[in-house]
């Protein structure tokens, strides 16, 4: 493999990428403001010294406070918007005579001078991040009403081709990673918190823990997302498991048969709506498959970010029948916060997982799709609900929001493709038996989906997604 | 810096781009065929398994004969082209009301389904370098007509944006590059070509002798473009003089003050129109200026592609005036292939270099610009014209074209904008003194403009590149 | 530049370095003893099968405990010593006949075959870095006698040549650095404790700050030494200045003329007596002075750690003469441990530093070199003592060894050598005026010798290291 | 792995390996002659400014023509040489007193300076390329007398320990391998001229070949060895089939089963006698074998450079008896140049055969080991002799020295050590059945040992290389 001269290549990529952004030899004049300099961008001087004007749009958006940004924004909204009066013209012109011509010139009309602006913009050496980093501070505040959302859309559909996945690299991170990426990992990580270096040593060092993720040629020390991986004999029933501090040697695998994909964060804001879990989970299973024939499973340890709150619903709302009298008044054992450690345990146990299952089977969203956003990530990639884990996540965080449990997302290769399918086409959730055996015999002689429609006002839909902030943007792509 | 992380980056980059493209792991049913997989890949099955099914899709292409693949675009054409009923109602709907919504709604259905197609097919591993192929496979043979010009279209479109210049890597390529690089290099040389292993090493390896390309991370071993530079004590006159075999130590420079870009190649048919050249110099310039600031001028020396057909053309029509009768008797002597030789040398050098002078400062091709790509490039790049050198170029092809003449053009980072806008806005070409003088003052006393109405039809526009066929995407980009 | 050959070529030491010892292919009999496997190495079937040989005997010795290695030395001592008899003849040869023949003859047979033991245990995978650590082993403990003192001859022979400074490699050390390597420059630091990550990145990441290291390409991960440098405006006066964890961007100096360097550890205790410290400081000084053609002052911030035990030895002797009655008294006030920030200070400053511009132009260890090992490397190495620093490390280091007193030694270009040569051959100490008008007016009409005479028996000589022990042999590398 | 940073380390390595020795900064005297330069390098004056004087020598060095390198040479031996008296007086101050002390004193004055010469010699940046290029020129010339032989046995010794083979780095050389060292291949190739860059991408770049080399950090850009190999599905009986230059694709083997070693070249004339090819031979195995596990069978194509002048002694001496009346005659048909395309060729088949078989398994040099060169290295290295191929190579030198026979040696992984021992120990030649059954018949009642003892007298032994000037150093190293 030639890969030497690549590296050369990115050698390259990396000293622009992380340059100072000096002032170049053709440097353009000081004296502009940001307005003029984007309108000289998109103008025939941009051609010329396209470089030196988008270096300087950059220079001078960095010192803008909050505010003056917003501003900016506005101003690329109203001035570098496809104007009314030609495309009125070229919607006309359609209409009185379809052809590839009227066609093609309406096209031209309609996309937005903001799209060639920011393609300019992308001539200054570091500017890819910046941009994206531009789209972060568009998203920051309250939701994007136009015309800022057309803004918006117009950066989406530009990051939507440049991060086209085909351009992502995947590569391994681990204790042998630059220190400047490792701290991102750290920063990054939006599932399990990494306490510091030494946590972060104890999940990428040992020979049985892996962590992915993908970069971009353009971001330089920026991971995209990145998925913790711990090689294991069996596919654990619990975080604590897998992120205990002492392990004992022997607790490590020589030959692991299970792949558990236990986290997986996205990492910048500003691709917020641009797709990647679904690509890492299954490129690491064919790395993960291709370095380690043993490996035969692979499963998820996956968070229930809703279930507390979808639950607390179903307590709330006495008429929807899911939680019974009975249930009612279990489940206030879990007011006590040491519940789980105490002999109530085996009670709440019994009277959860059936809760649990209904949650992950029957309860749908306004979409039809299941309420748990993790869940339909998972089964909209083509994975399998495999088993509901008792004391799976017992921190403050998975007491809080799951009341402990956990799930297993089972990615059966032979299976996937079907899975994707049923689910998208006819809603139907792939599980296991056992989960399925879970589920309570429906109370009455009511057909199932009497029982749905009977059930709370679906949970918040994806708009809301408070409760899992950093997983948004994979999470609801499997909606 | 950190190049290493990097550098490990790109390692995975180049496996994927060289690797053969194995059916994996995920791999999909070998039985549908190509139109099917389209379909498959656009639909929702694209997404769970788009990396398998563009990969599938890829191999089948492959596969396909010439008139294949023509239906193939064909197919393309027809079933992924936006729906005319849907435009038609968008079209009408923004007539009526005018907003964000309604312009949002036209855009989303005006883009037609293929550029989500190519999209989706870049996921599948080497896949850039192959859609490339793609369109040069589609620009081969006769001028596009629709409906295939708007596959072109699309493909245009895209490649705009994953080509941003801000993508692009420039490297320097010298002796110690891959021999899988180096034999492209000899491949692709469309200026002055390069004789074989020897010829390439003159070129590339001596300390006063430069080559620079831009690559595209995810089109491994493939330079888009490339220039050569050598460095001088002085603008040389002639390309026999850089392009000698054997070269006295003596003659290497120790303190160059002069780069002179005397080869500049795109190397992408299926990039055409994709412009890298403007770029490229700069850049260059920028990167030799750090380099070796003993530089202070930077200089192509380029041919002149059009001009003998210019002045046939002029000879042929007596009612242009700018040939004199007295010019036409000179000329014969050009008959004789050894002219540049013999006693007439200097005769025809009184007569050429006034003409050449006219060529490219009066003659104007039907948009009010030179005839001359090579200068049109230039010209717009913001370059001044600065020489006129008489048996510059005695190989075959320099007589054939160009009657033995080349021309420096002169980067003074100065004026380069200044130059441009003066060219862009009023067609104003950039020259010296010295060139300037070599205009013979006007036949008659006709004003200038008279002159050149009476100018014979302005040569070929740009739409006929035959003379100059591999430089034609950066080449026209000047116009 | 051919970089990226050898960049591969480096996957492959490192891969080699890294990967574990397995067995292989030609792996040989697991039943053999490492005695056997030692023989067996050095005969003629180490000339077939060494490769596997090697790695049998590094696994074997892997295993053995503390005792065992020791016994293995012992092993090695006595079976793999030049033969007597031999030796005996050979010399009594040359006796006879002194001729190259007979001197080559003689010199066979002396050296031991432990140095073809060693070279041929080197052909295992990574086992460099274990005949590295093999010394260290061999070093643990107390002083060497005879024997085993052959066996370390015959290893800090070896890797004399194997370490030699042409085989190094200058790396700079930044936060894009490998954790792996980060972590180890946390772990060997010697001169001022780095307290965890955060405290690291201080060191190395703010853009004027630098670290570097020699590596050796066989000992993957492995500084060999390392320097910290603060680029400065001026040489400062103590390392708290330098080491303060809040800096005010306005403390960043746009173009610091003073490079500092306050940091050199050595990093592997089995390279004792291989000196890479002098090599070290001049080479950084090379590549900081083409980088930041700005620094014009080189200088050390270093500690004085024998300081307090001479003063000691000093007061108590009171024949010496060097600590008058009044210093003495004075003196007393150090027995506040929080002087350094009373009303005394002003006192005692008066009274230390003359007494310690004495020590270090005055008072000369049994080779008639200063007592001071610090300065012994510095002045050895050609540089010049600049100043001494009051109050400049207050740490609880600083005051026991040094009364808080910290040096600045002057790495002047021109005067390098001539330092260096007026020191060894004369026991010259370069001196800044500054330090020399330090000095008391001799105290009595003794002349100066006389107080030499007078002085307190030498400080220990090199040979009790207890004071700096990891600074050990770069240290001692300046006697 | 963590091979980025190591990647960056080798940049250094280049670097300084490629970078002209221009002057630094500490620059020495300009005009100071060699040979002051030398002492001062072994002086005190050597630890202070050993890099600058280093550097210094080899400017000079390299400005010396050929009489004055001698000299140089010359003045090593006599000014560097070790003390006779100091060397007496140590010899006799052991035999008196035989101690370890004595001995380490003995030892000490023993070693010659020239040692520690070139070690200091290696500071320089780039010295070790020219140290062994110093070799080089010492070697070049008629056999070497004392007292030049002394100056050669210490640079053997250095390199001994610096080119050990634990600090060397196997590397494959293919297609993408920069120019700069494909040229070398084709110029060090020893075994199969290659005819310019076509044939050696024929023999890197199909999916079938292979080339590996070992390199060393310090000597950039330059192969120690290399072993080109072909992948086949069988040990194939002839060069031609091997360096085909059209081969059909069906000739490439889908899943080849054995590999080739057909060309083994030593690169670096100064390392002669330093051995890599039994390593590289080897670890190349375990390369292959790793990573195509179809691989079973190992064997060479080998010539047999001593056959035909072996043959012509046997012809030539009637006493010997190995060459029958009846075979001579038959051996006349050699003389018609086109013989192996006639008739008579299958005549010649069966008489060369046999004398063939008792070429390698019964004439022995005067160690008692073959007559042929190849034959010593494979053998010694453990490998089974396993085919005597005819027609094997057709060139004008496969003919010419050896009537067109090549050779098999197999590498059998489980044999190799039992090979050597009986090879070294015993002289036993390890032969397959097919071999030994070519032997004929002892032509008399004599028995073998009779027959050895009437051969003709050895031919000479491995000190007239002149028939393999390039193999020399390994291939003697079997001896």
């Amino acid at each position: 493999m030639n890969v030497s001269f690549l590296q050369e290549l990115l050698n390259q990529v990396a000293e622009r990428g992380r340059g100072l952004l000096d002032r170049s030899f053709f440097a353009g004049s000081p004296h502009e403001d940001i307005h003029a300099l984007v309108m000289a961008l998109i103008s025939g001087r941009g051609e010329a010294s396209g470089v030196v004007l988008a270096r300087e749009v950059l220079i001078r958006y960095r010192q803008l406070g909050a505010d003056e940004r917003r501003q900016f924004f506005h101003f690329l909204a109203e001035q570098l918007a496809p104007d009314p009066e030609r495309v009125r013209g070229a919607a006309a012109a359609y209409i009185n005579a379809p052809s590839d011509d009227t066609l093609t010139a309406l096209a031209k009309v309609i996309e937005s001078p903001r799209q060639e602006f920011f393609r300019r913009l992308n001539l200054a050496p570091g500017a890819t991040a910046q941009i994206v980093a531009m789209r972060h501070d568009l998203l920051r505040g309250p939701k994007l009403e136009p015309p800022l959302a057309a803004v918006d859309q117009d950066l989406a559909h530009l990051f939507h081709s440049w991060f086209n996945r085909g351009f992502l690299v995947l590569r391994r991170i681990d204790w042998s990673t630059p220190a400047a990426i490792l701290e991102k990992i750290i920063a990054y990580e939006a599932v399990h918190a990494i306490q510091g270096w030494d946590d972060l040593r104890r999940r990428l060092d040992p020979a049985d823990r892996r962590c992915f993720g993908f970069f971009h040629p353009s971001l330089v020390d920026e991971p995209l997302i990145f998925v913790e991986v711990a090689l294991m004999s069996d596919a654990p029933q619990s975080i604590q498991v897998v992120l205990q501090e002492e392990r004992k040697p022997a607790e490590r695998i020589e030959e692991p048969n299970t792949a558990v994909f236990y986290s997986i964060s996205n990492c910048q804001e500003g691709l917020r709506g641009i797709s990647f879990g679904n690509f890492l989970i299954k490129q690491v299973v064919e790395e993960l498959a291709r370095e380690l024939p043993s490996l035969k499973t692979f499963v998820t340890l996956s968070p229930v970010p809703q279930f507390a709150r979808w639950l607390d619903r179903g307590i709330a709302d006495d008429a929807a029948g899911v939680v019974s009298e009975e249930d009612r008044l279990t489940l206030q054992l879990l007011r006590d916060p040491g519940w789980f450690d105490e002999a109530e345990e085996e009670v709440l146990r019994e009277t959860l997982l059936p809760l649990a299952a209904h949650y992950f089977l029957n309860a749908k969203s306004s979409g039809g799709k299941p309420v748990d956003p993790v869940a339909r990530f998972h089964l909209g990639n083509g994975a399998r609900l495999e088993r509901i884990n008792w004391l799976g996540d017992v921190s403050e965080k998975g007491l809080r929001e799951a009341h402990g449990l956990m799930v297993n997302y089972r990615y059966d290769l032979k299976e996937i493709e079907k899975n994707h399918e049923a689910y998208e086409n006819d809603g139907v959730v792939a599980v296991s038996k056992a989960v399925r055996s879970l589920l309570k015999p429906t109370p009455k002689p009511k057909p199932r989906n009497a029982v749905q429609r009977q059930l709370p006002p679906p949970t918040p839909p994806v708009g809301k997604p408070a409760a899992a902030p950093k997983l948004t943007s994979d999470i609801k792509s499997g909606d």
